[in-house]
């Protein structure tokens, strides 16, 4: 076990390197030449531009204001400035709630960690169980943990009465913010303005027919059925070898700007390349006139691979995208069934146009029902398989099991720094590679199971890896560290028996977690960010690729909050928070402390940094709700796993109302709050037609939806991404009055020396999506 | 263990008690005086009349054509002449789909039971085990069964190899059942002809508004929101009170027509009464002027009661039935949320007519919650409680156990007869008798539970009745049976070794299952047919109450299937003959016996006897389907518990797979026919109402809809059964062709002497419903 001291080095190294990053942030965001990295958000929102050429060379690549660099944490009082409904403008509504899943942690942690602090400790501290024992090693640690608590005491109801307490206020906490973000994307619904998708559903698996055309088929069936609401509908073709074709060209039109700009610079030497692949073998030619004609050959290509999708009627696939008149029509649609066969016909909102994942939008029901079985498969053996190697690393915690197999570096070992460096560091560094190489895997295994949107892709692989993560990390961080003691009783017993060993071992558990929690919660929070690896790629773009102030747009990279990976990660925070509240509440601060630090960091980066794929009006949070009800589960199952081995059997049946309400609770919140996250009422449709139609009579809805969902290849000369389509010209993309304080404000903070241009961007949409 | 021996007798004497039921009714229905109690069915109809009066006295009363006697099993073959087209028509898809469930049963048995004795009894027969072990007793059944199979041997392939093939078959028979069920409901939807239920929803939890009374409230809101398609509605009145009043003077009624007719068939004697609680005590007076009197107060009360709801705003709950334009319409609004707070204005299909359960109407969304909690909790303590007499009972089918406690008892218990009696009866007797009493306390939960419809009600009491059985009846008498051997070691488990334990007690409690099939399939559904209850109190009733020919026609109890609880005891048939088919094959003859034996005796009685209370449609099967493969399940781990013990335990690995697609199956079948059963498409809506705009231009449906949706006590003279709304005059009750020739055909087979005088009757709705 890890002393105090063990944790207290590890802290301290800890908190320095938090530090160290911090402060190579602050001095790196100062240099105007790093300011599309630290501050993208504003330059496609169009507030800030580059640098005036009017200043001098120096002022444009490097800050020497002096007076800046002083009050380098400057930016976290800036970050929580903003008020929230500016922030949800800002940046949108989903960014805006993301963050409060930080606040809901410190207002779920901090109560309890007072009370856990107030009432649990004393009463672990004076059991003096461990000092009775002679022949175990024990840390202060483990003094404050319920390992202290002699078998069978009565101290015990202290601990049954604060699990109870801890439940109920964890359930307050999580109904009040369930009810608080239902509002919101209520409220945030009914004020967005009109969106392609808010008109549109997706209508998959059109069945077909020997007499028609995908096309004719799909605009009677809705003519007939949808008689007073049908407008228009949008077929989806197949376009994965254009894109194919368009991602190539995009790479050609690279290495042509290079050579380019190669040639501007060195107007006396035409740069040449070989024409083998990857330019490092064959005849040397030209590079500029190589590329020029590769590009021509392309475009041909291309525009003759355009022509044949549109002409060619087996191009064209079985989904589409029908329009309505009104979004009345469009909900009745998208939540009834058209067809009394329930696999064809099958009709649900459209994402919005960025949201489609194209490749997905044909599948049978069939082959996406086996699709499905076989990812369940696959992710079970992948949760379970994966477990092998991180049990071999994780056994390294284990010292005294280190200085058994390999006697040879006992010498090593026992140096006191040494020690700590691999008691604090090694297991939470093995945890976090194992986890880097996940989210493409689970990704790929999401696509693979069909659905047909971004977000919702990005929710189904958050909810496989947050089981991975309670499998893999979780559970396999408590059994197999003590495998190397308890591996002979354990085979013995029956496999299920595990929710008791498990209870038995989280006491002994909670430095390692600790350890973790500073590396990845404190370090790895503060490397988010630093954005080392955009600020390097930016550069060598602006160096190789930027000619034009556009390209110099495209080159920056905002990044995104990456649903998907991040949100499983705070779960484990919870899961932690909540596993140990009763167990080992000196584990809570330093989850406070990740929730706090996370808050402003990710306040920050949504504020100045991230650019949203898509907006889903926080569509995800009854995913976040369920899970955080998972963990309270898990704990309070632990919990009873723990407390029936100290001789207290019977008394663990008194927590058994506990976990039926928390189930009852779920059931409740769902039933209370989901449909406001997976359906558009019709009330509220009425309410915005009606407005919709005193205010602009005369609008040509026809015209406005035309090409909202056309495939993304098949727009304008930006092929590589989705744009979304313009907002009616009447709504400013950014409100006049109030953005330029923002700006204002934003700017003297950041640097004074850099002007705002806005850029007219056409990729912002307006905050908000359903 | 019970020997062939006891079987065989057991056999003979539930075979003998089978036949005298059979012969009794045989008899009893030949003679005219039954004929409204087994021929209830063609009564309600309007087909056949009584008999009469121009006949002799004695020709009225009793069967005198001797030849009709001879052929007494002749009811077989007419009940399974009927085409099942007829049937739907003739009784309803309900009744017709729930004796398909029988003919599923011989569908999926016979090639199982023809492959178990083709593979597995020669496999087990020469097994050998048994002959081998001196100190067990057995029986040529156990030589039959899978315990004859040495551990270890490969002859458990053949076993493994027979799972897979009977999964497989199983849910190939699943797939076509649901399918056609599917098929037929679909066809039977878009046959009948216009019904209230088609153009009505039910809308729930009105929200109070503090302007308007719940009416008008009701009204503005559909008539903002589905402005093209709203018709008018009908509040619900708390009518309770009216409800008990109206039930009081019923009973009155019935003593005042009681003590009329004793003083008609004897005028010179004025029957007298007392006026205390009874008719037991207090003063003596005139009978029939004592309740004349009485009526003309209960009169007035329930005239003044009806003022009172009918002008009280408060008696209106929060509840309506809202009634559309349009099929399509009230699609929509059933399948669609209408506000933004999903616990206010629930709308759903109303049930038809017949179908509503008053008293829950108005219950608050968060009660309802609370109400599922704590029946949940109530039926698990309801399931694990009721396990503790029936362990007891059961205990005593175990001589040896007996002899050992009661030791005084041997000489009587060793009789060969009393043994064989014991042996084959009790086990039987004593499931039988729990489950006499259960259906009422199911059906009570389920009303707590606040389902707004009969058939919803039936659905629920099925499913909770089916967990019952499960745990009590069959895991009850496989563990408990074996307690007094392994009772011991079974503590010293952990509890989730049960499916083991489980899995290998099977094969020996075969025979116990052997003899509860005779009892309850064979014997038990023998008597139903006789119809005791119904027949005595049919004849009381005629003797005592009945004056007019419309007094008859209600003094006939026609019954119904009860789903509620004879669903779930199919289910165990099913369950027992999956368990069984690949463990002891010697079970599925009895099981065949079963089902082919239901399938003629339900048939003859819905053909016959039932009067359903409404017609769901076979809404039913997705449950009835789930519940089949939550037994094949069950059958699958058992079978993986029983092998695991052979010294199998890696081989058992390879029944996972099963399982993972029996899981499979199910989401598959759910996903492709399930909304067939609770959605109604919105295409099929929109054929049906363009047929109807075209045929029946000038239909006036508000006032076809006026009164549909009333309380039942707000009707007519015949307050105490919900009546049916007239069908639309054009459409007449029995179609006169094919009716004649039922007529004849069933009116000739039964005797000759019946005529048929049609009675028209308003109950009978015509089949069909949504």
């Amino acid at each position: 076990m890890a002393s105090i001291q063990d944790i207290g080095l590890s802290a301290a190294i800890n908190l320095m390197s938090a530090f160290a990053f911090l402060f190579a942030f602050a001095m790196l965001r100062l240099q105007p030449v790093n300011d599309r990295v630290y501050f993208p958000k504003w330059y496609l929102k169009g507030i800030r531009g580059s640098p005036t050429r009017s200043r001098g060379i120096m002022n444009r690549f490097v800050n020497l204001d002096w007076t800046t660099y002083v009050k380098f944490l400057n930016w976290m009082p800036a970050a929580l400035q903003m008020p929230e409904l500016e922030l949800i403008e800002h940046a949108g509504l989903d960014s805006a709630v993301y963050i409060r899943i930080y606040l809901l942690g410190l207002k779920m942690f901090v109560p309890i960690t007072l009370l856990a602090f107030g009432v649990l400790v004393p009463v672990n501290w004076t059991g003096e169980t461990l000092e009775n024992i002679d022949d175990l090693t024990f840390s202060n640690v483990d003094k404050l943990s319920i390992s202290n608590v002699p078998p069978g005491s009565p101290r015990f109801w202290a601990h049954i009465t604060m699990t109870y307490v801890f439940t109920i206020w964890t359930c307050y906490t999580l109904y009040m913010e369930y009810k608080t973000v239902a509002i919101m994307r209520l409220r945030h619904l009914a004020a967005e303005s009109r969106r392609p998708d808010q008109l549109t559903v997706l209508v998959r698996n059109v069945p077909p027919d020997s007499d028609e055309s995908v096309n004719e088929h799909v605009e009677h069936f809705f003519c007939v059925n949808h008689p007073d609401h049908y407008l228009c509908h949008q077929v989806v073709y197949n376009a994965n070898d254009l894109a194919k074709l368009v991602a190539q060209r995009k790479a050609m039109q690279n290495w042509l700007t290079y050579y380019e700009n190669k040639y501007e610079r060195k107007p006396t030497d035409r740069p040449t390349t070989k024409t083998g692949y990857g330019g490092f073998w064959g005849t040397t030619v030209d590079a500029i006139d190589f590329y020029t004609s590769k590009m021509e050959v392309l475009a041909e290509k291309v525009s003759a691979e355009r022509e044949k999708i549109m002409n060619d009627p087996k191009a064209i696939m079985p989904a589409a995208f029908v329009s309505f008149k009104s979004r009345w029509g469009t909900a009745v649609c998208a939540q009834t069934q058209q067809c009394h066969n329930p696999t064809i016909w099958l009709t649900e909102w459209a994402p919005e146009p960025r949201d489609v994942f194209w490749d997905n939008l044909a599948i049978p029901y069939v082959e996406l029902s086996i699709r499905r079985l076989l990812t369940t498969v696959a992710l079970f053996f992948l949760i379970f398989c994966f477990m092998i190697p991180i049990a071999f690393v994780q056994s390294l915690a284990n010292l005294e099991g280190i200085q058994k197999v390999l006697s040879f570096l006992k010498p090593v070992i026992e140096m006191k720094t040494v020690k700590s460096v691999i008691q604090g560091f090694l297991p939470g560094i093995a945890l976090k590679i194992f986890l880097i190489i996940l989210p493409t895997i689970l990704m790929t295994m999401s696509q693979i199971e069909g659905y047909t949107s971004l977000s919702y892709l990005d929710r189904r692989s958050a909810e496989k890896s947050f089981w991975f993560i309670i499998v893999n990390v979780f559970l396999g961080s408590i059994i197999t560290g003590t495998a190397f003691q308890q591996l002979k009783s354990f085979l013995e017993q029956p496999p299920t028996e595990i929710p008791k060993t498990v209870g038995v071992s989280i006491p002994m558990k909670a430095t390692i977690f600790i350890t973790y929690i500073m590396v990845d919660g404190w370090a790895g929070i503060a490397a988010e960010i630093l954005r080392v690896v955009p600020l390097v790629v930016f550069h060598l773009k602006n160096t190789f690729l930027v000619k034009t102030e556009q390209d110099r747009q495209q080159a920056m990279d905002p990044g995104h909050l990456d649903f998907a990976t991040s949100e499983p990660r705070i779960q484990f925070y919870f899961l932690l928070g909540l596993v140990y509240a009763a167990v080992a509440p000196i584990l809570l601060p330093f989850i406070i402390v990740f929730f706090a630090f996370s808050y402003v960091v990710f306040r920050h980066q949504v504020i100045n940094v991230y650019d949203q794929k898509y907006e889903s009006g926080a569509r995800y949070w009854p995913d976040v709700h369920r899970r955080l009800i998972i963990c309270l589960i898990i704990s309070q199952l632990l919990m009873m796993g723990l407390l029936s081995t100290k001789k207290l059997a019977k008394v663990t049946a008194l927590l058994l109302p506990q976990l039926i309400l928390t189930f009852w609770f779920n059931r409740y919140c769902a039933g209370r709050f989901e449909s406001a996250f997976s359906k558009f009422p019709l009330q509220e449709a009425m309410v915005k037609d009606t407005l919709e139609k005193a205010t602009e009579p005369n609008l040509n809805l026809k015209e406005y939806l035309k090409d909202a969902y056309v495939h993304p290849v098949f727009k304008g000369k930006d092929f590589d991404r989705p744009r979304v389509v313009d907002e009616e010209e009447s709504n400013p993309l950014v409100p006049t009055r109030r953005t330029s304080q923002v700006t204002s404000r934003y700017n003297s903070e950041a640097s004074s020396s850099t002007t705002a241009t806005p850029v007219a961007n056409k990729n912002t949409g307006s905050p908000g999506s359903m």
